[in-house]
């Protein structure tokens, strides 16, 4: 049984919460959340905290808010020479308070309050300032999740931009489609099974196998013809660039 | 029972070959295939013929091959007045000759080879020239999916424009991913689930509302800290232009 201490009450600590609850071989000694009103739900009202001078002994303490909250929260925990770990894709290892062993346990997943997800297929990207903490965190992560990496902080970096492009940008993209439906009078509805289809794909082929389209054959008369329609300059700045892009890719630009 | 001809044998005609198989009110009467050699799996082969002269009577002729020959083919067919329809969301209602009666019968979702389709919730989207045609085409479409629509060439070439959007860009963005992951040694695969969430986010929230990341939330540390990271100027050109673009979204640009 590991002990584990979660500071955060926010969108990814509520997840944890909520999947750590039902894992055998984790006990959740404490939740800390500096607004004592934050619901939590499902947690004994006991362990919840809102000072840091009330935190027990726990095996490991999971920081998981505000990027730039890391830093200032971290040093002012009450005790030394724990393992502390945030949950940062984007946050250095040294935000952490060097008073304290640290780590950084980070769920490489778009959470959104209220929606369930499921945990066991989440990448659990872990990193220890020291290797002898690896396994402590290995044995937390693997109790929730069957695909965990040891990620150090440059691939985390690299996964962390990489990630924007799939997710923040390709979301984007999507509301670009839905303003061109909203404005030629379609619904948007049927674009979705399109775009669970383009995601699903890389299950079984690489986003390069998968790449179809105008620019990628090159055919410059459709390419003019959505141009000419498109009148909106966002829109049509986008497709431009990206459409350039696909067909210089691999070429020397 | 409604009488179906296909002329092509690509990755469209294929699956809806399949998919028509299946369908209690439809016959499959002749398959056309320029090159006799095609394998067209289940289809008895006295139905598949290479020369238009061979043509039976049917009550539609759905040509599902390439845009560009679209006009060829269809001034080729030895009848007139019957109803001829494509498959494609590029092409012009009139890239069909006009001896016969002209419609549209537009998968709205991406095939890949030998990857079956659940046809029953692609949106089909059907346009005819004549409203009398309408119910014919309806009740082919109706027969293998539980999502048609009645769409006309100006929103299906808006249609079409949007699919390039979230189907050949976002493509495109996971291609850029993945090129990232490999630069700095983590494999895509981790990124796999994040993709999946991404879209599957769209079944809950508009992607607007789903819009995160640090040009939403206009985290300007974060964003300089990727540009630095980016070596690559494809990657850092297109993080620039989409950067911004989120950043001024809703505004004038
Ligand atoms: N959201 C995601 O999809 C996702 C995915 C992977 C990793 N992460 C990372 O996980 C961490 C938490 O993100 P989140 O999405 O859960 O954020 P969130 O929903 O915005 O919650 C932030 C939490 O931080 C608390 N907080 C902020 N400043 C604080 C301070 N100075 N002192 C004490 N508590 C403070 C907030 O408390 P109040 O409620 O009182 O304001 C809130 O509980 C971040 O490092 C983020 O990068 C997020
Ligand atoms: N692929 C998709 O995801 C998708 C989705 C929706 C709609 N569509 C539309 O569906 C149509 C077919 O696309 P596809 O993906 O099935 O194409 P495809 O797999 O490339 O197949 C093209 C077919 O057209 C035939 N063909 C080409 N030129 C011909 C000619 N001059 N005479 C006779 N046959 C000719 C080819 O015959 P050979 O095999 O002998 O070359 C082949 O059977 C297009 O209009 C496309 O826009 C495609």
């Amino acid at each position: 049984m590991i002990k584990v201490t979660l500071i955060g009450a926010g969108n990814v600590a509520q997840h944890l919460i909520s999947t750590f609850l039902t894992a055998t071989d984790i006990e959740i000694v404490q939740v800390y959340s500096r607004n004592p009103t934050t619901i939590i739900p499902e947690i004994d009202s006991k362990k919840i905290i809102s000072n840091f001078s009330d935190l027990k002994e726990a095996d490991v303490y999971i920081i998981a808010i505000s990027d730039d909250a890391i830093a200032s929260v971290s040093s002012q925990l009450p005790f030394e020479n724990r393992l502390v770990v945030h949950t940062s894709g984007a946050a250095p290892l040294d935000s952490l308070n060097g008073k304290n062993r640290k780590g950084v346990f980070y769920p490489l997943q778009t959470f959104t309050k209220g929606k369930p997800v499921n945990f066991k297929v989440i990448p659990m990207c872990l990193e220890t300032s020291i290797p002898e903490d690896y396994p402590i965190l290995e044995k937390v992560a693997t109790a929730i999740s069957d695909n965990v990496h040891a990620i150090n902080s440059h691939q985390r970096k690299a996964l962390h931009v990489a990630a924007v492009f799939v997710n923040n940008f390709t979301n984007y993209l999507y509301q670009l489609g839905n303003e061109i439906c909203i404005e030629n009078h379609v619904p948007f509805d049927i674009l979705k099974p399109l775009i669970l289809e383009t995601a699903e794909k890389l299950l079984t082929l690489s986003p390069k196998e998968a790449q179809t389209g105008p620019a990628k054959r090159n055919d410059v008369s459709t390419i003019e013809a959505h141009e000419s329609f498109l009148s909106n300059e966002n829109q049509s700045t986008i497709y431009k660039i990206l459409t350039q892009s696909i067909q210089n890719h691999g070429k020397k630009l």
